[in-house]
């Protein structure tokens, strides 16, 4: 597979046709393939390795901070999924339906899991009697169904994805502000620490929140064309759901109280937002702290200097693992060293070590970055610090272009021709004053298929929902009337 | 939920209710609840957590034996079911299908997998191009669904089930061979050295062979009450599948070659091999290498001692925690020690440490084993080493109770009348020589519902097959005719 796609290379550009460029990155890096039906892709193993690096780095904080796992069963009755109406009217039209099993057809249709709420709520129902059992934080790692009828996109779009869904009650309002505000904290940092992605953060327009929630929020990352990335949602679904489903308990006077609830999802379309952002033309780009392979070391030998080659590369291969640094010692016989650079930086392997005589004489490596090909000589002595430090500053260079590019891409405009011409123009986010009328979106959206896709909060966190913040201009930048809430429009996946 | 559970406690007995003993063991202990769809489950997070040691300790192991981890979709269209034949035979009665998405009927069912290698193998064709490709070797961890009609009971039948599935291509009969005894290795590894479950591993009789495989091994575990439980299964699927879906290579000649293929799975009914195994009728028993809580301290104080023994106690808990024993300190107030210990018990936490005044003021500890309530008092110093070493014992004693079970329960017959009559009086397996004829088999079922759960190889291990046993008498212990292989009778889950 790996020799095929080596010597089709990336063919399409990123800056040119980014679609083409993305699908071809997905392929000829083995991150995954197009199922036979569509809508369907299979996650290859180094596309699952890079989702159980996203796992294990979000698993440890939820774990952390009083998460326990669960799992519920992937089917919902159409009654449950019923009893939330908001629910039902949000993802009716997008759900697969078991109606036969082995040779019967069922008495009522089960919904291939949407999303988890209207299963998960009933149990929440019965496990919480008492003020003392509440928070109750729970989360599972499973795919879920959703049936659009849309162009496959790897990780970005598909019928059936991966994601993590955190539910959680609690007693008070505040208690669900405060847990909204973690689980944001938490996406942002596994965004920004794990995978070099700066994100903003704020809440969705009211119009374009979960179903049945009172408040969402968001990380939205800016991709290198333009277009905003939900990298993550954390939802403050208020008392709906727990009034749909009794969600009550005794409080510390024995009074019956109704239980506040959050749900908070992040799913694979983390790993498009990955690759999308640090990809180049020579294929996958991956910061060190996600890759499966940071170091790739590639020796270089004559008949008459293998041995001693190999040997030193093997030592260094040893000390580096040792110390806990995923390497990889590419002493493949059949392919030459040029050949091997090329699959290495196809695969977004971080830091390549080159070392020929040379460096076994000198007691020295070469060390190339990926992705700038940045090259430095160092002393074998004190090798894992050397390696260790170059990896920090690859993943530094992936995150300040990362910032950079968000940093250029936030612009205001004032009139509905300004908005327009400016995400026509350069992409990114326009900042705007909104009289919060969703006719302005539509306006818009009707022309250049941007929407609000982030509303900036202040005092936010803590135990409150924060205010969106004001515009310094009181005139809403679609229709002119007054306008007291900021909103960022982009053009989104 | 504790509370309630608690006030309750386990009523029914293992020895004279076992069915009704294991339903509460597994909702007193918050192991798992039942989905309101009857065949289903919701895996509550006690019982997740244990799946998750589980999975770990599998997933270690394959990833050190050169597995990869993957994802495929949930469905299989019913075309790709159908193509090779056993599969479609052996599965469609049970297959869940998905008919509509959205509003609109789909053109082909899809079928929510009741395994995948109808999905996986033509995948494996496309991958599987030169002998250098293979061995392939790729795991899953996810849940499918079987649509049986039968009573739910948690962890052994339910329609849903969490499981690992592995899949692999190898260029000749002998690589999968090593495979398959690879695997199988591991799971017997898993049951005895994690769960502490004694297994004896051997084939099963072919015509209750996987559909496809050529053979497949099995580890079965016995139960306290006499039953049978098939701890995991690793196929030789020959070159069945191969040829179903072309999953061809070009050799070291460039010829073109049909690969052989395995696969291997374990589900979650090891959760429920190993609640039955230990637990006991004051609730569930854990080893102590996959107890969530290998150690509950409970504080035992008056008002004018509370805070010396709090302190006491929570030096020991750090200490503990910080050698990596998962410990926790149960300060509640509201509860008094004697609930304590019940709820510990009744959640199957391996080792209770004691701590009142006395045992502060003379630097001292009382350990409490589970499930024998065997005490002991050790010094304060050394705390780490000395709980180490309860954990082992306690593992010693639960392994050797298992261990002596499995070596009283295994009896030979030589006639129907005695097959019958010691599976009716003693339950476990019953040796005996055997024609190989089903229809020997389905004479003893239909009268006891006993079956051959498995038949031990000779020889088995590295690249071959093994042999069947040899019986030391050669007639059939059923039909009286010549017989040339040994066969276990047992009754089964």
């Amino acid at each position: 597979m790996s020799d095929e796609s080596q010597e089709l290379g990336i063919t399409e550009t990123k800056s040119h046709k980014p679609g083409e460029w993305y699908a071809e990155v997905v392929q000829k890096a083995d991150l995954a393939d197009y199922a036979p039906m569509g809508g369907f892709i299979v996650t290859k193993p180094r596309g699952y390795a890079i989702w159980e690096g996203i796992q294990d780095a979000l698993d440890t904080r939820f774990k952390a901070t009083g998460v326990d796992n669960v799992y519920f069963p992937m089917f919902i009755p159409e009654s449950f999924l019923e009893r939330e109406k908001d629910v039902v009217e949000g993802f009716d039209p997008e759900v697969a339906w078991v109606t036969q099993g082995g040779h019967e057809e069922l008495e009522e249709r089960l919904a291939v899991r949407p999303t988890s709420e209207s299963i998960i709520a009933p149990f929440m129902a019965d496990w919480t009697r008492s003020h003392r059992d509440l928070p109750l934080r729970i989360n599972q790692w499973c795919s879920v169904v959703r049936w659009e009828a849309t162009e496959t996109k790897p990780f970005f779009r598909t019928k059936e994805f991966m994601w993590q869904e955190g539910h959680t009650a609690h007693t008070d309002d505040e208690g669900a502000w405060e847990e909204v505000w973690t689980r944001l904290d938490q996406y942002e940092e596994v965004y920004e620490d794990v995978l070099a992605i700066p994100v903003l953060r704020g809440k969705k327009p009211e119009h374009d929140k979960f179903p049945g929630a009172d408040t969402t929020t968001t990380v939205e990352a800016l991709m290198p064309d333009g277009k905003s990335v939900q990298g993550a949602t954390s939802h403050n679904l208020g008392q709906s759901f727990a009034e749909a489903f009794d969600i009550t308990f005794a409080d510390e006077d024995e009074d019956e109280q109704t239980a506040y609830t959050t749900s908070w999802g992040l799913s694979w379309r983390a790993i498009g937002a990955l690759i999308m952002t640090h990809s180049d033309d020579q294929g996958l780009v991956l910061p060190p702290t996600i890759a499966p392979t940071q170091v790739a070391i590639v020796p270089i030998w004559q008949a008459d200097t293998k041995e001693d080659v190999l040997e030193y590369s093997q030592e260094i291969a040893d000390e580096l693992e040792e110390a806990g640094i995923r390497v990889e010692l590419d002493d493949r016989d059949e392919r030459n060293p040029g050949f091997k650079f090329n699959e290495h930086e196809l695969n977004g392997v971080p830091l390549r070590l080159e070392i020929g005589p040379n460096e076994a004489d000198d007691g020295e490596v070469t060390l190339v970055h990926r992705p700038d090909s940045e090259k430095a000589v160092a002393d074998r002595e004190g090798i894992v610090d050397t390696v260790e430090d170059h990896l920090d500053t690859v993943f530094d260079k992936l995150y300040e272009a990362a910032e950079e590019n968000l940093a250029e891409n936030v612009r205001e405009a004032h009139s509905p021709e300004d908005i327009l011409g400016t995400i026509g123009k350069h992409g990114g986010y326009v900042k705007t004053p909104w009289c919060g009328d969703q006719a302005c979106e539509e306006a818009i959206k009707e022309k250049i298929a941007a929407e609000i896709v982030m509303q900036p909060l202040e005092d936010e966190g803590g135990q409150s929902a924060g205010e969106v913040v004001e515009p310094d201009d009181d005139e809403c930048g679609v229709c002119g009337e007054s306008a007291d809430e900021v909103a960022y429009f982009a053009k989104s996946y």
